[in-house]
């Protein structure tokens, strides 16, 4: 039975059920692979630490560079993690001929073009599966069985600390501080949650998704990011009064004239099948022209989880190896040179339907001042609501509009909050209603 | 550009979709593939009929013979559906060395050993993506990304027809037969209904969810099958009652003595995700060791949709072809020498928790009677429930089992059922908890 080695770079959480993966299912890994596969190095900076597996001597190096230049070594596992060293232990892992699974979203949602081209020119592989949704397959059926299709719109909830926090503020009414901090202390969110509670998670994976589903790259920094700190207890319940959740929501659309690419909490009908996805969990909706909707949920994240993404990963690139195959099916699903460049929309741009939130003073004819300026502004109102009468000397009225232009939005609010009945800056959460 | 060429056996309303699918998405396909697919034969017996699509000249045929043996076919595709002569079809395109996507679950969980065997001598590949949940990527994703783990058990909602009357039943509490007509006159159940409401259908894709989770031959007459023909509105209300759905669903697991493969009509608690699966929709949730639960939901039947499947089928044989593997995944995702036949557990000595309902006359003692024979056969009641008075001379007396053996049950059933204080035949149905 043949041997197909593979070198794994970063030693930590995930590398740890990588490692697990390869020892405790290596016969079902043969079995069906028809070959072996040798985990023969480990590099990570720190090789004293005990992590709970065993790993045999000689196996565990600090020299990241001896694996990238071993050429007994066909694939290179990426989970160092962030732009750099990464970025350069990537490079030349391709450029020595190897390939390169990685987990690392945000190494590739910024340099994945660049990479790709090396891993291109190499004539190697760069799989990502690992880097979006977790051990959810979410990016191979696109690249594989879906690729037939035209998609239209991909939808995910795909941080699970963000959606552990709202599915929490949701179901106990808790404000976002205190259950960010439980949040910590469950390990569900790191010390310095930035990246998770902003959204730039969300973002790195939906630049990946968008990229996989449209055939088109995606400048990271074009894409409309708002993460849920500015959600408020108060704000989830008028939306379920309402029907509708409030999830952090990765939105990828294909329209007329550009792409649609933007994370920002979103409120969403409780029959729409997103709305059940709780805690921890991830999920991604995709909407394909014959398929119609598929959803994938799973868990999003996690030591074992990730690993079994990685290891699919490993497999595949270890058939192509096994098959000697002269075409690989590229990391993006699409051939290289048909990878286009879509513009963005600016968020200005979008067509939405909004909930808006104003606290204004409890006074007669406050409704059909802030109704006049929306109707001057093109925005109609769909449903009102005035929950309390009285909420800290001041009322609080809560709109859903039908679909209107976000810049009208922008300047009617704008208007709005120069009222005087006017007592703070009116809040407002775009709506993603049921596709057709 | 190289041209890879297909042949399509069988012009139905899925080899429709199959022709719309290859002129509508020609772009997008030759984008992904870095090759055009060419629909070069299509084989009908009705070569005249308008099924809306156009058709190039020479391209539709009722000789089906010829495109078997057309060296230019690289690819065949089989939708006759049934046994024969899709079978002799399948075998001669084989031998002939084209690789077969089939979306054919009656002729792959019967002959599926043989044809694989037949592919594998000479060098080719069946792939069926189709045959299981329409558009969803189960079966791929088991063969591509999740391959690594070992699957403890799949679940799985596979027939629309069956899941749009139970879903009717349980909303709008109307009766089986009632439903079952909507459905002929709605086109979601056919003018023979019997093999989805007795669970054939589901249960020939059953067994190639286990073959393909558990790398076994299933010897098709060994799955279990219940239809359901015998759920009565007042049962699914009683399970209501309970926090429960009742669904037709298809399971699959690995347990200590061999395999469990049976589909039956099953209470699953509202919390459990199956249980937000309506209507047509199909559903797979799967377990593996690494990735935990991971659940696939959509279209499940339909032109389109299957058209999806077989399409993402053609795709992957159409790289392996232009790779020029030297070795192909196999269609189970096992080397073919790796397929075990595992024992399937006869469904006497499954263990499971039970529903319950008993009609007997209302009368002191009665309970004490009915409790007394379960206790005798290690049955031990979680909870009871007597939701009416009076039903037509007698009253219905509905419990809740913990964990009991099949044969106990109907052991004791048995010997309730002769009770002089028993109206009619006792009445169970099996549940699936939530998993760990």
């Amino acid at each position: 039975m043949q041997d197909i080695k593979v070198g794994l770079l970063g030693f930590g959480t995930i590398g740890t059920g990588v490692v697990k993966m390869f020892q405790q299912n290596e016969e079902v890994i043969s079995r069906r692979l028809g070959a072996r596969l040798v985990l023969s190095a480990i590099a990570d900076l720190d090789i004293s630490r005990d992590r709970g597996v065993t790993v045999e001597d000689g196996v565990l190096t600090n020299d990241a560079n001896a694996m990238l230049t071993d050429p007994d070594i066909d694939v290179i596992i990426e989970l160092v993690g962030g732009y750099e060293p990464a970025r350069t232990f990537v490079i030349k892992a391709l450029q020595n001929g190897k390939h390169v699974v990685t987990a690392n979203k945000a190494l590739m949602a910024v340099h994945g073009q660049e990479l790709l081209q090396i891993a291109n020119e190499n004539g190697v592989n760069i799989l990502l599966e690992a880097a979006v949704g977790g051990g959810i397959p979410v990016l191979s059926s696109i690249r594989e069985n879906l690729c037939a299709n035209n998609f239209s719109d991909v939808l995910g909830i795909l941080n699970g600390t963000c959606n552990y926090i709202l599915t929490r503020m949701t179901e106990e009414s808790d404000e976002f501080a205190d259950v960010l901090k439980d949040a910590q202390d469950l390990g569900y969110a790191e010390a310095d949650p930035t990246f998770d509670i902003e959204g730039t998670d969300t973002a790195h994976k939906l630049s990946l998704l968008i990229s996989m589903c449209f055939g088109t790259w995606v400048d990271f920094d074009q894409i409309y990011t708002e993460g849920i700190t500015q959600i408020s207890s108060m704000d989830i319940q008028y939306a379920r009064k309402f029907g509708y959740q409030i999830k952090l929501l990765a939105i990828g659309k294909m329209v007329a004239d550009g792409i649609e690419a933007r994370v920002h909490p979103t409120m969403i009908p409780d029959s729409f099948p997103l709305a059940d996805v709780r805690g921890v969990l991830n999920a991604v909706r995709l909407m394909g022209d014959f398929v119609g909707p598929v959803m994938f949920n799973g868990s999003g994240a996690g030591m074992d989880a990730t690993a079994s993404a990685v290891m699919g990963d490993v497999m595949s690139l270890a058939r192509n190896i096994l098959g000697d195959s002269k075409q690989l099916t590229p990391a993006l699903g699409y051939q290289t040179k048909q990878i286009t460049m879509l513009p963005i929309k600016k968020i200005e741009d979008i067509f939405s339907h909004y909930y808006i939130r104003f606290m204004v003073k409890d006074r007669p004819g406050v409704l059909a001042q802030i109704s006049s300026i929306l109707g001057d502004f093109d925005i109609s109102i769909r449903s009102m609501m005035q929950p309390e009468r009285q909420l800290g000397g001041c009322v609080p009225i809560v709109i859903m509009t039908h679909e209107a232009q976000e810049c009208n939005v922008l300047h009617a609010l704008d208007k709005i909050n120069k009222l005087s009945i006017v007592n703070e800056k009116s809040l407002f959460i775009r709506i993603e209603n049921e596709l057709p």
